[in-house]
């Protein structure tokens, strides 16, 4: 099986939300679906592990907050790559509250406030079956952020159809010695070519663009 | 409600289908999304009056193709407005046969076999749960087609965020007794400002350019 196939199909970008014991908790979900359209019904997959699954399997409302492109890409770090269990998310970002759960209130396309139907166990994940109680916040200027856009912009690598990608092809295979660093946490790559800066070079208090982690979470990609 | 808001949902654009009493059978699908990712899982929902939803509830097995910005339009409006149970659609583009299941060739992104684990009735519709039994096919060269870009770019109609989104509004609102005419079939709109052509002055023979059927099938928006 070639399972890069399934990196082709296509995603937005969310964070969904809850109130769990007096708490604001969520995290970032790509996979919310329209599924009817009278009286909507949308599905959302969590994974278990997730303490945000916990939370909702809980509450059984969740709101669900759709990215833009010009969301503040902290929301992806904080919310993509920490749990809730032991960090304030929404408390870090502009929110309100609507039906006793908590939104975003980051440059978001709209927001949703969704009641659970159905979950369905599916191995490592759960599907959330919701009805759509009420939406607002549109924002028709708006683009919302897709997956591609998150993996090829944000994360800062080329995509192979973009006009820069030759030259930087190029500039790589002229510079000896530059190395590229891994953000244990998120993934996030650090290419001292790319960047013109060797990561050594990068004062102390240097953060992980995406997931603000500090230096000491790189390591060397060999 | 704003149900607008709903729409800010990104999805790719998929054609789904399988062999049902020895005919190949599909439609048009906008809602596969991988839930687990060893030993993968997708989830995808199909309209109840759909033929091929009842093909697949009876076969358990189902083929996906992902389609590119470069597949051939006529693909869509064939598998999205068309009932497989009176059209051969498979049979119109360039096709082949993975482990009984009709598969398109008509630059795709890739193909997956799937087989069904579960079926959740959602009211209007069901959600079909099924593990990936093969994924091949990878087109790495070609860009997935999301749903964004068949209303932008197929459709013909012009984004607000395009550059010429103005002009086209300045151009109607100088031109007098020209119409629009949406096909009853698929909902395009033919313009006759943006076509530079009135709708009357057409060929005989001219076809909706989205699923290709006749001027007869086409009705004034008043």
């Amino acid at each position: 099986m070639d399972k890069k196939v399934l990196n082709k199909i296509s995603y937005g970008m969310y964070v969904i939300g809850t109130k769990y014991n007096d708490k604001n908790v969520g995290c970032f979900v790509n996979t919310v679906t329209q599924i009817t359209s009278q009286n909507p019904i949308i599905a959302v997959s969590v994974n278990k592990n997730n303490y945000t699954n916990e939370a909702i399997k809980n509450t059984k409302k969740f709101s669900v907050s759709i990215l833009s492109e010009e969301t503040n890409s902290d929301v992806i770090g904080k919310f993509g790559f920490f749990s809730s269990k032991d960090t304030e998310k929404y408390e870090m970002f502009d929110h309100k509250e609507v039906e006793g759960l908590p939104i975003l209130n980051e440059k978001v396309c709209g927001n949703m406030i969704c009641e659970v139907l159905n979950v369905v166990d599916t191995e490592t994940h759960d599907i959330f079956i919701a009805r759509v109680l009420d939406a607002m916040d549109l924002n028709e200027e708006l683009t919302p952020m897709t997956y591609k856009y998150y993996h090829e912009v944000i994360k800062g690598g080329a995509p192979k159809t973009a006009p820069t990608y030759m030259e930087e092809e190029i500039k790589m295979e002229n510079v000896e010695g530059l190395k590229k660093f891994r953000c244990k946490i998120c993934g996030h790559i650090y290419d001292e070519a790319k960047e013109g800066v060797k990561f050594e070079d990068l004062p102390d208090d240097w953060k992980c663009p995406l997931c603000k982690v500090g230096k000491n979470m790189f390591e060397e990609v060999k």
